[in-house]
């Protein structure tokens, strides 16, 4: 299970604030913290880097590594922003991420292949978001051809269902969970699943957020969810987290599995 | 989903004192507090009840009955002692358990029959616990099949697939996971599934027994569980089992879901 620390995120004010006045510490703290409390990646989350994106992105990637060497998942819409970031990538980073529009496609693919990086595929376009399951299964079909295209193996492939608020479209919860069970399906092994866990939470109240991103969680490892973007500092999430591996028989039992 | 507060218990020996010197109140009170805490169901755990086993089951019943309508879930091997408390239920009953020997289903279902009651029907013999998905639902069938001969309807058919604590047979915990899909697959409408849920932490550190069973009952309502025999105090457990409702649409969200 990839847990992608979702912290460095241009959208949480302390982060926006030390991204403009260059200030790495704020950065770094919170990239050793999510790594002790156990990301095995970390998400940079440029957002539209409109203003001096490529320079913005290349900053960001050399100040996480230098306090650490985890997988770096590259977030970002601007496509010359995500180049210059893969440029300084020291692994190979995750792209977060392509739709299934031909032209974000042309555009990611020959990236992925260039900087041999992992791709988020989000299965939607920009005609809106899937209704459900099947819609979700069939621009996973576009994207995986165009992986085929470019020539980037389809190993490299996480798809992301697109978790929508729970308290906007509840209905949408087992839809996802529907898609991840389909997207397994669609290749030998199995092609990987990926969710931006938090969304689930957006515009509850911040006592419900950790138990309902804890539980869906669980649900989506259930039936083979392979990396969420979540909230490592999130104890009970980590926990479930954790627990569910153990039920997977992904970690072996013992009176301190969760320490 | 049908939570069957597990409490009532000759094997908690504040429970087993009780009964032993008829005191009502200890019984009385943990009956309450269950329905109180979330429980739509209690069972009533008298053991082997080898000594005075009818009389015991009757006075437990009864006393239960003054203070809570709920279904009641009766749990004996003794069977004298089953039809004595089935006899004085007031409500239709839960009969706690049958296994697939067909001694003991030429004993329940009749019972089961004469009391409009439904049955848990434990998918192992006395020749052992099973080893898998497939061997559970062998014996399922085999249950279904006497259910018919007695003219009960598989609609009043709970399927245990049997919970074994994940200390001692960690990789049977997806084996249940795949007998409660499996047994969905052997009617329309499906059969219906319960687990004793508190046996998955047997053998654990008291710490453990939360995080370990709120995590597995998510997982088990993620492929369809409809009742579980559990603590309905332990708040994580109960606030798990109404989230992972929400998210499948079993209860509408509003921000206070979980009062």
């Amino acid at each position: 299970m990839l847990i992608i620390g979702e912290k460095i995120n241009v959208m949480l004010k302390q982060i926006g604030q030390a991204m403009k006045d260059r200030d790495k510490k704020p950065i770094q703290d919170l990239a050793v913290s999510q790594v002790q409390a156990g990301a095995n990646a970390l998400d940079i989350n440029a957002g539209p880097a409109t203003k001096n994106g490529p320079e913005i992105m290349q900053w960001l990637v050399n100040t996480v590594q230098e306090v650490t060497d985890v997988t770096l998942s590259l977030d970002t819409t601007n496509a010359e922003a995500m180049e210059a970031g893969l440029q300084v990538c020291k692994n190979p980073a995750i792209i977060n991420s392509t739709s299934g529009d031909r032209a974000k496609l042309e555009t990611i693919m020959p990236m992925a292949k260039k900087y041999d990086a992992d791709v988020i595929g989000l299965t939607m376009t920009s005609a809106g978001v899937s209704r459900d399951a099947n819609e979700r299964v069939a621009i996973a079909v576009d994207i995986m051809t165009a992986m085929a295209e470019f020539d980037v193996p389809v190993e490299r492939l996480y798809l992301d269902p697109l978790i929508l608020p729970v308290g906007v479209a509840q209905n949408q919860a087992m839809e996802v969970v529907e898609a991840i069970k389909m997207f397994r399906q669609l290749n030998d092994p199995p092609i990987k699943s990926v969710v931006g866990l938090s969304n689930v939470y957006n515009g509850t109240p911040e006592r419900l957020h950790s138990i309902l991103s804890s539980t869906y969680l669980v649900m989506l490892m259930t039936v083979g969810l392979d990396a969420a973007i979540a909230d490592p500092m999130d104890q009970r999430l980590m926990e479930s987290m954790k627990t569910a591996r153990l039920f997977k028989n992904d970690i072996l039992y013992c009176d301190s599995y969760l320490e």
